[in-house]
């Protein structure tokens, strides 16, 4: 999944072939370096370099460290559709962004109005986060969990095809 | 959201402090050269470079580049929840996460077998990898797609704390 | 879809066969002249140009320019299904049929209270719709709402065969 | 409601403010004269003319007299919300769309594959359409109808404001 | 509730004012004696008769022993929800129809296609209406039972008010 | 559908085989003379008038006469279910068999705590059973209507079988 | 919850009160020697003995160790419901029933045709359950399950008050 | 079903080989005398005490009387799923697991936040149930009843397998 900038779309300054090809690079592997991916692409490093700090500081790309829950001991993770009061949303969406267990949030049309992803321990951690942490948020109609049995794809790679 | 490595749980070695502290350095700066996360944690550039090598051949952090959809001129991303037959849940988890449109999926327990998210251009897309794509995968029971209306929160930096 | 007039039904006027043909021409071509409306049905200008516009001005039929919203820059057409407090379902049709976005709204039977079409430039456009000016109305149990993928059909020429 | 062109997006010609213009004009009264609304906007009639008629023939704007399905003998007519096998989604939407009852439909994400309107003389009418008409169709897997109790705005006057 | 004649609507004969003070007077007391009715409506009471007699044999009318189900020995009543393959809803709801513990049965618009009452002694038979009887029913897709906890009205004298 | 006495159950006497064999011939015909059912079932009318008579004032049988809705103008049947606050169930139960148009209602165990068959004119007539009429009835959280289309059985010769 | 015998209803022998209260004390304490009951109720051994092995091998009481899931390594127990087809309700009932995993199963009459309680070590054995187990039963057309995030109460002193 | 301790996951101390065999023994009939389980685990029957009454006391078997409710009068069972306000879960949880008809409360995650048991006697008592022992319980968003038709399997030997 990916990470998404706040800009507003259409005001966007349109990505040339070159900064696709540096994504690319980092979408494979964040950790190479600009001298490398320059030798590929056939530029020089520091036009790599002023590129891929560009896209970054842009919010177009991001280079982060994706950890395995599991490894990290959080054995239940969870996605939770909500219903909300219409004229809460913003606020609400607010309020769970800022929760350490909530990972991933976004707006939907559909059944639910908002859905967010949870990473937690076990079933006593995820009960905790449905009931202390989203009982002082006003506006939530109803939660709908469901417990993730199994992981199967996560992709980075996409968007630069 | 996290990439999860499809170790089975219970065999991981355990993380020690100094894991976890290279891990929420590569979480907030993937590109961070390890001689600077050396000299924050106070340990030789090597050690850092070998136990981040470690973890990341152990599939417990992974560095990656991850962009917007909407920079990359994917307008309409959504969720789209599954209905399957119990018996064909492998083989169209496995059919599904091969379609380069999905970037995430999980086998949920509850109201969908399945729930994925798919990056698309607009709609007609995002109608095509409902009608096309998935069409040719037998055992779907029912789709429901709640288009993306807003993005709200994608966090890397959980997990650590 | 049609227009249809506020007139209590049982008080209307029966329609006969030179109104019925009159209908029928104006619903393939609403800028088709009098005149030639005339020479096919074989009645005077006069007769066509009369009970046309008594057909107008009595509400059966209404001569209007459809426009394609796509053209017009509205990307993302959306149907809206509602449940409403009974009590209120008047008022808070009253106040969705003042908005501009909003194309079209019935009262509907069934698993939805009130059903009505959005039209608007974008998601974000249209989740302003759903938070802004939904917030400000009373009585909203909850929304659902289907974005349109695909249009298929309007037809107008029913009615009259 | 709004008729809708065929044409891919992204490629229409871009309309200017004379265009803008003329369809506000024609979406209030699709009647009215050519000359007349070159006198309103201060431009020949002649360019009125060739404008409007470019604006038809591709499609963006569409002038039919729109009827009242009360007035014509139709007194029930419903919403109907279907769920299809994914892979038989164009086949079915084109067989819908060739049933003289259905007067509009889409293709929608969320609860239902495609959304319908039918406008039928009474219950047994309806009833005709959903076991007889949609019976013939292979590949729907349930139907919902919500009978349409009062119609409350129809407009045409939105997307040149 | 009331018994529906199988006539099409629109041929029926108008009721005046007499029918409808007869049947009046019947949904009261059927028993009542047409001698009775007669002096009440200042009628005599061979035109009671007669007019009694054309109501009941036109099936506008039915004069019937209606029976509380738990004093016959019937503890079990149920709602029965049913959607079904649209092609076969006629077929289907003749057998449905035929089954003795099936009193009541109507098509309907909405989440259900049909609606039917059993009267069951005890759980265990109305688990075999729903596996036994319904089983060898073909085109049944799902099946949902409402339970009657407490039966609170059932009136015959509405519609003569 | 049978109307049910308001006893509560277990403590009804038992019904021998003569009051079953009178309850069959009512519910087959509810005007029968009684010396006509005395003949059929070798006991003198004397009997039966006796029997039949406690029947009916024991609330085990009621004759009354039955009418088609539609022969008598009433339209638009439906079946509505309720959702209510589980505390005020009781008072709103109270509150809709009062209703004129209320002519079956039911407590039942499910997706809805109430079920109600109302008979109404037209599509208006219901709406305004909807909004103004369950209007002014505290704690009721949802209704859904589901429109009867066609009526296929409603039987009185069961429960004696 | 309670065992249930599987003898029909209706022909079980009454109990009296000193069943009753031999019950009650095996309901409270299973290991409780029959001297002490004896004691307490006032009645010689032999007479407790015979009445509680009497009722235990008439399957009205069953003394059984009652182990806690989660002491035992079964950390993810979940209820899961099923909708059937109806002709096979009993066949696929017995299938079920065989499954190691699954400790309880009832027919219902509601969303679900069929609900059960399973007892997994982890998700994933949860998930082997729904696919691997459930997969080779046909008929089933649709699983929900919900996991258990807490245990909350299991009285076995019921029924005897 | 098994009881659960409310001890905190992960302090549990390890069983051993004997631990589990005493359970089984103990699953299978819970009045075994100890004596003869020693014999036929081969240890003194003090060991298979001192184990049983630490098993017991820390909470991790129970050997209790398990009845029928069918035997015992209580003729209707039945499921209840309810969604209540998140802040509110815990007390509510607390208040309906003090109801004497619950037998069963568990937290669930997916579309209903609580499922518990009761057992009633017949329908009147499961509708007091709902309308009297909830009613006083504030925050209960909505309950669905699933009526108990028949049981299936109910075990107590799983768990040491």
């Amino acid at each position: 999944m990916a990470m998404r900038s706040l800009q507003p779309p259409g005001r966007r300054p349109a990505l040339d072939d070159l900064d696709k090809s540096i994504i690319k690079c980092l979408q494979l592997d964040g950790r190479r370096p600009y001298a490398q991916i320059g030798r590929e692409l056939k530029v020089p490093e520091a036009t790599v370099r002023q590129r891929a700090e560009r896209l970054i500081s842009r919010g177009i790309v991001q280079v982060v460290g994706v950890t395995d829950p599991l490894a990290m001991g959080f054995q239940q993770p969870a996605l939770i559709g909500l219903c909300v009061e219409p004229g809460k949303l913003d606020r609400i969406a607010e309020q769970i962004a800022e929760l350490d267990e909530v990972t991933y949030l976004v707006v939907t049309a559909g059944r639910f109005d908002l859905m967010c992803e949870v990473v937690c321990e076990d079933n006593e951690h995820l009960l905790r986060v449905l009931t202390d942490r989203f009982a002082s948020i006003e506006g939530i109609r109803s939660t709908e969990t469901l417990v993730e049995l199994r992981f199967v794809k996560e992709s980075y790679q996409w968007g630069a095809r």
